[in-house]
């Protein structure tokens, strides 16, 4: 698959997760090791109590960058753990993830993220992640 | 505040977190340093592409668990970081996180959670976590 | 192998690391499962400026009883990673290191540690993690 | 303190820390935010059984990465906790490591390190981890 490819197919697998897609959550690039995702801000739907994005939404967006990433050079696979920490409340328009494939190995693959909130134009960087993605096994 | 104090203190907070609201996320017991919440599992809402809960469903309901535990002992509290490990596929009528206070010092708290996923009845662990959360600095 | 033939196999691992026989690490008790060894605090070699034992004892004592309760179900395993959380200096004659399997499945074994300061034959909790400790393919 | 300042600082400060002082551990560079440190590899000091650096050696200069990159802009802190991802065996002449960081709060500093073995002046990546650092309590 070249990236135009992947970046349909991956769209098309979010289409069938209830979660992600009810979250209108958008492959903004993919290229094998990378990717760049966005999930808009909708309050009612992403917020907590003090007016900031969830934590859950930002969570979600640091586990799909890293295992899109890791699914960029490795196929199928699955997020085994993650590490998030978060640095700033999260306030703007859209949140941005971006992933990065560190090691891919045999059986898994170590990635990172960044997640941004991204407020008329401008990105600051909400959290970080460093995460283990596993291969699914056989077929 | 007594334990049911809490209880409804907390549930009220829920109710003001869009996120969580939407969620229908339910405080079934909390006392000092410990606590435990129940996530309704609504396939629609919560699951991914293979049917299982979505891995950021689990991580609200962890991070959830362990912030509430921390702030049954020290009040408002905001999570600084956690690490989750996803132990297998939570499949179920709905999610129950339980919430452990490990060490609370005086500007933070470590907790633990256990997220199990209850299906006619029977609970299976489905993921752990691991966090750190802060106390939020004085008024 | 029983548990003694654990017990006897695993210190004779111990014995042909250096780092480990260097430390002393000396294994308490073995089970499947479960696993408690001990390091005893000599200033000189385990301290860090304070008069508190380093965090990489601390660390080396984590690991390896993730690592080694792993084993005790799995076999040759090695660390994928894991996360430490430090709750208070250590200080004491020896540190113990309580390590049990949460969960093993087909390639990974996820664990946690307890890492305790012995002082005066009382146990103070200085530390706990969580890890996932990879089997070591197949031969 | 300028560079040259904080590097002689830092190096005064591992010449009275028993385990770092054993290990030659050495300041490489310093400035604000960023630190390189590098320990030698003296097999029958930091290897395990395998005859790699042992992963303590590796949680120690992770650690130590992320600690001073942090204390180079908050003075006196203190490593709350830290998550390590293993990459690869590391074998060589010396460990270096490389710790930077991604935000500084008031109280505490999230860094990151990345741990390379170099090999005939090739680093390798080995090892990266992400570390919540707590500024010590005013005075």
């Amino acid at each position: 698959m070249d990236n135009d490819q992947m970046k349909t197919y991956l769209q098309a697998i979010i289409a069938k997760t209830p979660f992600a897609a009810q979250l209108e959550a958008q492959v903004l690039h993919i290229e094998p090791g990378k990717v760049e995702l966005a999930v808009p801000v909708v309050p009612e739907r992403v917020n907590q109590h003090h007016g900031f994005v969830h934590g859950a939404i930002i969570g979600f967006v640091a586990d799909s960058a890293c295992a899109w990433a890791a699914g960029s050079v490795a196929g199928d696979v699955v997020t085994s753990e993650y590490k998030l920490n978060f640095l700033a409340p999260a306030v703007g328009e859209r949140l941005i993830g971006v992933g990065t494939v560190i090691k891919a190995s045999s059986r898994t693959v170590v990635a990172q993220a960044e997640v941004f909130a991204e407020r008329r134009g401008e990105r600051k960087l909400v959290a970080v992640a460093l995460a283990t993605i596993a291969k699914v096994e056989g077929k």
